[in-house]
């Protein structure tokens, strides 16, 4: 075995935002030594990791350079410049999750290919190469489009209700897919080291505001039967093995009004959907992310308490030098744990932390998430 | 109440170590901007807090102008210029603990002193400036013999069984003590902050090797009966609350053959014996000492799951660049985490990590701890 600790070797992560953050946790209790590219000066990985580059991840030049300094490569966001991964694998290169699969997932048109010629199940989906060819197409409304590169945060995706919302779309490559009725959104993460030693995290289950459609809290377990929970498993592990994924895959999943599942997309890395896991798990996302990209043996997935995410964005109507109104509330009440991103700037919906509520009961969690989601207030000077 | 979290708020902490370390990952959860002092260049924190100040913390200068560029100041170790301390305090500055509680216990004959005064169960003692004070009076062997000041883990600790046994101590200012057999070792951590909200960890057991007379595990719960763990936190709030203390307090207690419970010595910061908290407790001590110094409200002391602290020290017979020895081999096994503290060289008996396991079950905890003791090795390339 490679000796990682507190050794010459040397990991590199492309980006160094707030999951990149949760990384660097786990990269220091293992002592690895960790370099990190990302464009903006002040990320939040700035300060506190060993070195920091700063550079545009989907410049060539930038990417191959940095990767050619460091003993493995992986990823923190998946938007980064493909070829140099490309080049810098060819010339011998460690990079996890593998270029190849990181071109596909990318791409959703590309990524969608690849479940239906693999029989992973999905809802029905057409191509386009622009806006002007989706216009020319015979179309049956409502359905969803997405922008087949780039979209982040539920940006680049829109529901079309009829001929006059098309124009309200951006003119770029992309997908439609048929507008599924669903129960519940669901995730699972996969772990897949390079022996192929594969494990799941438990089911989650997204819950949505009642009205304003807009995820709330992510809660583990999720509360469905255990035959879902199963069917649910059983295609992320498809999905993972079809890859060949090495590294972390966060597989979002629809459970349909029968009770069947569908995926929705995948995510080649550590996922909003796994932060629970820092504090109710066994092993933390971001430590099983390490423990895959470095061919150590996966920890236990299983958690030892309920979990429960609430996001902290940015309140509408501010914009400026953060303030979290009312911390010293939440931190009142039982199991509670923010995890402050560290970006100075607020501004509406920019996502600047999260909430895990733990407790032995799930339904006193999903009470407790309410209070902290009612309390705290992520607002400007 | 204070903005601390990214905000223009800074940190300061004295001690660049391993607690210093284990600090910051919790400074970097909640965004809090952290300056570190250490003597050395390469102390673990150097890489990772926000800034790092090279020089000594006996140096009073150097405590002094450290001290005056921060908002808050903590200490991970308790040998530091409390002069220094004294006069920033009465400048305005807030410390804790506070330095007039570190002058009492940084001095073991004050501390014993302290115990006395205050009621505190502690066995008898006496006070001498020098070895040849000690040497004047009438002995009764066997006893043990403590330097006053600089103790670290176990040196600065004698017992002397005859005449013959005075001449390997070092001539300084000492404390002898009456030697109690004791069938446990036990410890409590107890957390309270500027309000007086008060909280204390569950009593953990050290239990020792049964020929080396070295702790070998760090057991939480404790296998101790209710009664007597109720009155080991009852003594330990009462250390707490008679130095109205800030901060974390780690009290050191004996279990008498008669289950008294005797203090042998406080740690007024984070410990040792309270590392399995990380992995096992709802807030970890390290959490905790930063919502107790910053008057947050106190987190759940409570363990999610049972949790087995072993010390990874330096091989005999081993010193230059570290390597850990099938640490492949431990990741294997249930609930295991490693920390590796990041000293890049080891040497006998050198503190160079810990590894907790955690586990729903105690005694199934307790057999992966030893595998975990037998299997991985701290040596040198």
């Amino acid at each position: 075995m490679i000796n990682y600790f507190s050794s010459k070797f040397k990991l590199g992560v492309l980006g160094g935002g707030q999951l990149g953050k949760m990384l660097l946790s786990e990269t220091q209790k293992y002592d690895i030594y960790t370099s990190i590219l990302d464009g903006a000066k002040d990320a939040p990985c700035a300060q506190i990791c060993n070195e920091f580059h700063q550079g545009s991840l989907m410049d060539f030049d930038t990417v191959y350079n940095f990767g050619k300094k460091v003993d493995v490569l992986t990823i923190e966001i998946e938007h980064v410049n493909i070829e140099a991964l490309l080049k810098l694998e060819k010339e011998g290169l460690e990079i996890y999750p593998q270029p190849s699969v990181l071109q596909i997932i990318q791409h959703k048109g590309r990524q969608k290919d690849f479940f239906v010629k693999n029989g992973i199940p999905t809802s029905p989906h057409k191509r386009f190469s622009s806006l002007a060819a989706l216009k020319k197409e015979a179309l049956s409304f409502p359905f969803v489009w997405k922008s087949a590169q780039f979209g982040y945060d539920g940006t680049g995706v829109k529901i079309v209700k009829n001929e006059n919302d098309l124009n309200s779309l951006t003119n770029t490559d992309c997908i439609i897919e048929e507008l599924i009725p669903f129960k519940n959104e669901l995730a699972v993460i996969v772990a897949r080291n390079k022996n192929g030693e594969i494990k799941t995290y438990p089911v989650v289950e997204m819950e949505f505001h009642p009205e304003a459609n807009q995820v709330e809290y992510v809660i583990c377990p999720a509360r469905i039967s255990d035959d879902v929970a199963k069917k649910a498993k059983d295609i992320a592990l498809n999905v993972a093995e079809s890859f060949k994924h090495i590294g972390l895959l966060a597989v979002e999943l629809f459970q349909t009004e029968n009770d069947d599942i569908l995926v929705n997309e995948v995510a080649p890395r550590t996922h909003n959907s796994g932060h629970y896991s820092i504090e109710a798990s066994y092993t933390s996302q971001f430590e099983q992310h390490l423990r895959s990209i470095l061919n150590l043996p996966l920890g236990n997935t299983a958690s030892k308490v309920a979990g429960i995410m609430v996001n902290l964005v940015g309140e509408e109507g501010f914009s400026g030098d953060v303030v979290y109104e009312n911390m010293e509330e939440i931190l009142k009440m039982d199991g509670v744990t923010p995890h402050i991103y560290g970006k100075k700037q607020t501004h509406p919906f920019r996502k600047m932390g999260h909430v895990t509520v733990v407790n032995n009961n799930l339904d006193e969690a999903r009470k407790i998430a309410e209070k902290v989601k009612n309390t705290i207030r992520v607002i400007s000077k």
